[in-house]
């Protein structure tokens, strides 16, 4: 099966849910109507729901019913975000401008807390406690990984734990429950949540691990931003850290990343030229084919969690967007 | 009763909530600890946490089970704090610093974040799927009235409804639940979890418009911050609206309130000299006693919703309480 098959076979579905996001974010408030819209068509992969919807078939499939975990997952997703392009000062995010950007942090901020509250809103519809309790452990561990985020901006001396478990809270995590919350909610069987908590748990590591590779090496009109975002924001992802620690690499890029005091403001800086140098030698360095290769080995264990699971387009969709995930150009 | 005599019948379980509340926030990383510290230690009434456990005492009272939404509301109550101060450029509450002038606008933005999903964790330990339902409809209500306090920013033709909607949005809808769910969670029949609710609601608005007076008249000192913040943060309360739109001092404020563009940055200013006197005139104001009286007939509906309830130490305390939030000084 093709991804296009995939997403063919789900364009219903999908297109019920995006009016259903639409609908969730309403609000007679100008600005927060405007600031929201911004977010919604700004786009995005919907990958959230689409785990929802494939797990959920594993279950008794019910779309009135998933839309709760599915809309709920996109919109808090979309909430991290906005509060991460506050702390990343990011001004654009897939080639358009960021909430931050466009109006400001302040209303940047309240954003994030609006459409996460709607997010509530719409998961508490659910009556199943178990749903509540997954929810708000995961959004707890997303908060954490922020913060750890701040904490190791322009650490170079970070493990590769550190930055393994600030991906997972980043990005693994939510990934992780949409599948099993669309099992849950299905009344999966709890071997079969298990799996699909599992698979998307490795699915989520290794595309965050991509993701941070196509920051360095990726196209920069396809990403919609310039090369090197992370690193140019204090954020060392695995290449750069890869670099750093485990190649003849690594005493150059110390030299280069030492940053320089400015007299008038007391800040660390990092000249242009010298960041772009850096760059460019991650970018064309092991570091990459590293993350590569470890991105690949989540992709193999994501791709065995689904062997325990009942045969089907479902299973089948699952198996092609976790190779889709690991061979991603955008 | 007298209200010292509440606390001292409280004393433990008040303590018991206190070390609850500690634990909760309670974090490996340094810089959350401290601002979450910095925050709890700042102090507060702990409203909320007495109306729950007060509030528990008309059903089968059972702190072990109050204390998680006794923590969680104290909790969504000192993130949405964090978060207000970002938006109002405070530096000082309660006459401590805030989180944001001891750090910066993203780490109270974070700070806030975390805190408010340590409430959620807390509050999905109870199982009933009502209370979530409950407690994320107030969320959504508190976030959309921040937003619209924001839009009200010095908008002089804004309606006492206006006002009196921000308020519930702001303060009372958080007491009114704080009532209602320590009543729910302490199984209190239907008709009791209602006139609870309805008694928050009406304490609360009270609560927020004797907030307001004292924000003109108040002391200095036991409020921790300048007289007239609300009014130079650009928010607009019951005494100034009163004022502007009813009295004869309407024009002479409206004339004084009329901002300066100033040249360099393009912004509107109001002389610190103009600021001064119309707070002073204002403090000086029937906007005052009228806000004042719509205080006390808040009180008195209150108090009125008391009357169906069972006589006993629980009812008495409210009543004092009650009394006491329409005369406070701080």
């Amino acid at each position: 099966m093709k991804l296009a098959d995939i997403f063919f076979q789900m364009k219903n579905d999908l297109q019920y849910l995006e009016n259903e996001l639409e609908k969730a974010i309403t609000t007679k408030d100008p600005l927060l109507h405007d600031a929201s819209n911004h977010l919604l068509k700004a786009g995005g992969k919907r990958i959230r729901p689409i785990f929802v919807l494939l797990s959920g078939k594993f279950g008794d499939y019910d779309r009135t019913k998933l839309k709760y975990i599915a809309v709920a997952l996109e919109l808090i997703h979309m909430a991290s975000l906005v509060h991460d392009d506050v702390i990343d000062d990011a001004e654009k995010r897939r080639g358009k401008q960021t909430v931050k950007a466009m109006w400001d942090n302040k209303i940047a901020m309240y954003t994030g807390d609006y459409i996460f509250a709607e997010a509530l809103l719409m998961a508490t519809t659910l009556e199943n406690p178990k749903v509540h309790q997954i929810l708000s452990k995961a959004i707890m561990e997303m908060t954490i990984g922020e913060i750890n985020q701040i904490r190791d901006f322009n650490h170079w001396d970070q493990s590769l734990r550190d930055y393994l478990r600030r991906i997972k809270r980043k990005t693994a995590l939510l990934i992780a429950i949409s599948c099993q919350l669309g099992a849950i909610v299905a009344g999966a069987p709890q071997s079969v949540v298990t799996a699909l908590y599992r698979y998307g748990y490795y699915v989520g590591m290794a595309f965050q691990i991509t993701d941070d590779i196509l920051d360095f090496v990726g196209d920069e009109k396809k990403l919609g931003k310039p090369a090197g975002s992370d690193l140019r924001q204090g954020n060392i992802t695995l290449p750069a850290l890869y670099c750093y620690h485990a190649t003849p690499l690594g005493t150059t890029i110390r030299e280069m990343m030492e940053p320089v005091q400015t007299t008038d403001k007391d800040q660390l800086i990092i000249s242009e030229a010298k960041m772009s140098e850096a760059i460019e030698r991650i970018a064309n360095s092991e570091g990459i084919e590293f993350a590569q290769q470890l991105a690949d080995r989540y992709i193999l264990k994501a791709k065995a969690c689904l062997a325990s699971l009942s045969d089907g387009s479902a299973k089948e969709s699952l198996d092609e967007i976790a190779n889709f995930i690991g061979k991603r150009e955008t």
